[in-house]
């Protein structure tokens, strides 16, 4: 075991301490719970449950198909969500304070869905941070993504349940980024692999993100809700039955891969986000749903083997093609379809289309180069980088029990 | 490994992304999501959500007690509730036309309740059918439960909310009878066994059918509701009392067996199904869980030694007492309850008990019947049926990357 | 196996039945579900569900931590509750007359909440206990649960709604007096450990209490119950945070220990309890918050060393520091703020005072004092406590069909 950090574990504690204090302080400056009428909450409470449901739960148990880091990936997840969660409400009253009238529970409703962000970036990372990189990053992250929804809120007048929808693409390419600065595990490592049992834990968080997306994309949009709620769960059905598909012709032995379901199921949810509310057949979801699968499961069977080696990436989760390249997708489906409505009125139509690609390039920009920064500060030495030999492994951090026992 | 089965498992996908195509034409002709005002979303999206999460997590973990098909359990049952929602909704618009001012989000709770049938007939082939035969099975058995509720409601003039409740009684009898279609698996089979973890997950998933079944018994009933999910939970509370009491008295040891637990636990929800929302008194539906209880451990007690050996059908999961019989005792109950309520209106009351009988009947027969032949086609040879030796067995069909590296 | 109580297994079922039937016939005598408008369905159902998920699954899986108790501890809780919600509701019929215009949703709500109690002392004598004398000890607590907040509700005029929100106080310590008069497992005993598998169940458990406890502590506050949201989610994420600074900080080696995370996580909910819906500053409830985890993981530290041993106390999942003294630092938050508050009319405050000290001490002595006694009654011979030897295993009330196989 490092000795090293070791020595630097109680620092840990005192960090949380002092950021958990300096949240209080600032909590107790900017925040105060007014009274505004109940009628709200009936609609905002259930959309903050499942936000809630999903970040804890879901992506908790998503990430947890590595067979000796359970402990870490929920417990960690825990940890992020909460400090983040707080984080994100006190960034966005100094930055957002044009919208004061806003009820707090909508702003826990974003914050929680901020955090989709940060549990993405994590999971590309997952494994390779000790929990003080983890906790910076979390702050780093939250720090440059509201930044950038202001600037495309305020300089590209893209609506603000719409920014939101970036945040699988910001999360995604920013994880990558920040992965990209660790060093990669030996290939042969036995601890980064999954057993039955992982799996199936890892299945039934994909299966919670997946009953829960549908909600997921329609809860920033008041009107037309039902309508998100429609496209979205047939873009996931019919891409978890290309993953299934998919997954059979990619493999050598025409099994089924348990990892390209995990990922190819929520491909079709995350391209059709930024749409959802709009388009107006379900054909159209579908065909997204088809397309997103299909760049998940081709993606992970190429990046593998040509995009990741020369590029050093080690992406653990395989976020890249999860949540990235279908949020890529999703993007691109938008101005096609924006295109196609409106091109009787073209001098507005260029103006939309360069607003949409503004947005995204900006975002997309942003999250690379702040998650390369990200990276580069994480890995100074006072940060006590983990070595790769400890990769994967939970008792690196965690007490085991029953193992004292077996001592 | 049978190899007439491996050259035959691209055909798999071929299947399924065909299936997928021609959903997706028949989609574009025929659905088009209309504008409805909002209001209905307030009550329906729950609804969906209700029953949404029960097939997809609580069917899927429900199922997943064998000890060496975790993998499939959920990974299947994934499969065809996605193929089959998007199928159910099709046949419903081609079907119903009638009925063409419906919400979208109606026809996909609908669409998604009719699933589950198709997953409790799955439970009594769980294990013996490959993929191909099981979704076979999903497009088949929805077809004939449609045509089965379109003559329920135009001939027999049953209300719509009430055929939808027969869909554990049908889902039961056609998957027994295409169960017993299949060969026997060795009754000596260890892979035909749960170990302790695999009965946990499967716990997991029937507490969370027996948590959610008020919601499943209610949805369809928009005036007393309250009073259905009252009846079911009490209903659902007794038979839980009941099956741990009947658990003692019915084993050697005076042990607790949880596969009585996990079936008993559920069997007041079926019984009390038909009848929910009109059960004035909760000790009416406390007295129908009490003895849907003891029918499914006395029934699985004897099916498992008198019935099932003589007529060679092999009932995985137990659907037979556990949907089954609840469903019938229900039936029965609601035609007890009518005669109760209209004896002073004789006539009428004839008429009544005639259309109940009568739906009863032809239910179960279209069920037996259909699920007879469905099971003479899934064992065509163009099928490829697996071999007994492979009978509960993930790794015919999965791929275990922790099994490879041990190679 | 102590053949003493292989005998006493059959009464086990009739003891059930027999309950089973007495609870039948009361609510045919008692209960009878009257007409009243659906509106109040709307707010009323969630909350029911709420309640519901929180106490089947939520303990059930809390509760699963021991390596050889799962099947138990799920097991029996599901048991405990469908028996103990039915006679809670029987009881709250027969005391709480005057308000008989309650609807039946209403009342399943607060049975279910009831229940919190229960479920909360089993926690403290898990696995050394038999069905029977679980059985006895729910219906024993649950009267005098009821009786208590009858006292408070009659006598010192506490609100309903604030009356039961001694629910995790009264469950805390009345659970400690009965684990008092058992005896206490051998310290070297391998079975009161848990696995990582067993670990991580429980942290679903965990989890899944930690996304509800904000709609537990709103339910029944009809105008404010956003704020009760608010308040508790910020006093459950600080105390999150804590409980893993401390972890660290009083552990020998410096790293995490899941069993710290488990209960400091949840302190802060049962803290802010009390007092969520009258906090008006999320920076209040989030310093309870930090209170409370701090309280948690220092408790568990010292009582293991210095409280437990010399009171022969054996406190199984340690409900004394999860629950009972985060309740006792609620409800001293809760007289602080109340003098805040009302210090310029000091008449008033002191009755206010008096009344919330008066019930505070009131609980804490009924829950002592019958808790005490029940241990007593629980100990009699004729309910055959098991042997210490058979602490903590699920053998002896289960069938395991694999070990069968074994032999």
């Amino acid at each position: 075991m490092s000795s090293s950090y070791r020595n630097f574990r109680n620092s840990v504690s005192w960090l949380i301490l002092f950021l958990e204090a300096v949240f209080i302080v600032l909590f107790y400056f900017l925040l105060s719970i007014r009274h505004t009428d109940d009628v709200l909450l009936i609609n905002s409470y259930p959309a903050f449950q499942v936000v809630n449901h999903m970040v804890i739960f879901g992506f908790g148990f998503f990430l947890m198909f590595l067979k000796r880091y359970g402990f870490s990936s929920t417990g960690f997840n825990l940890l992020i969500i909460v400090l983040g969660v707080q984080c994100s409400v006190l960034i966005d009253s100094l930055i957002l304070l044009q919208r004061q009238n806003e009820h707090h529970l909508e702003r826990l409703i974003k914050a929680a869905m901020s955090m989709t962000a940060v549990v993405i970036s994590t999971g590309a990372v997952l494994g390779k941070t000790n929990p003080v990189q983890l906790i910076l990053m979390t702050v780093l992250e939250l720090i440059v993504f509201h930044m950038s929804r202001w600037i495309n809120i305020t300089f590209l007048k893209v609506e603000h349940n719409i920014s939101m929808m970036h945040v699988h693409l910001f999360g995604a390419y920013f994880g990558l980024a920040v992965s990209s600065r660790f060093s990669e595990p030996s290939p042969r490592s036995e601890k980064n692999a999954s057993t039955p049992k992982s799996d199936l834990l890892s299945m039934l968080g994909t299966l919670f993100l997946w009953v829960f997306w549908p909600s997921f994309n329609s809860v920033l949009f008041e009107s037309n809700s039902w309508r998100a709620i429609c496209n979205t769960y047939f873009g996931l059905a019919v891409s978890a039955v290309t993953a299934f598909a998919l997954s059979v012709l990619t493999t050598k032995d025409g099994k089924f891969r348990m990892t390209h379901i995990h990922s190819a199921v929520l491909a079709g949810g995350v391209a059709v986000g930024y749409a959802a509310h709009s388009i107006k057949y379900p054909w159209i979801a579908m065909i997204l749903g088809l397309l997103a699968s299909v760049i998940t499961v081709l993606g992970s069977y190429c990046s593998q083997r040509c995009l990741n080696p020369p590029l050093k990436l080690h992406d653990t989760s395989g976020v890249h093609f999860t949540f990235g390249m279908p949020a890529v997708l999703g993007a691109l489906a938008q101005v096609v379809l924006l295109i196609i409505e409106n091109w009787t009125n073209l001098p507005s139509l260029g103006y939309l289309v360069m607003i949409q690609v503004g947005a995204f390039c900006l975002t997309i920009s942003i999250a690379l180069i702040t998650g390369f920064i990200a990276g580069l500060i994480l890995n100074l030495t006072v940060f006590k980088t983990i070595p790769v030999s400890k990769y994967f492994e939970d008792q690196f951090y965690w007490e085991f029990p029953h193992l004292a026992v077996g001592f």
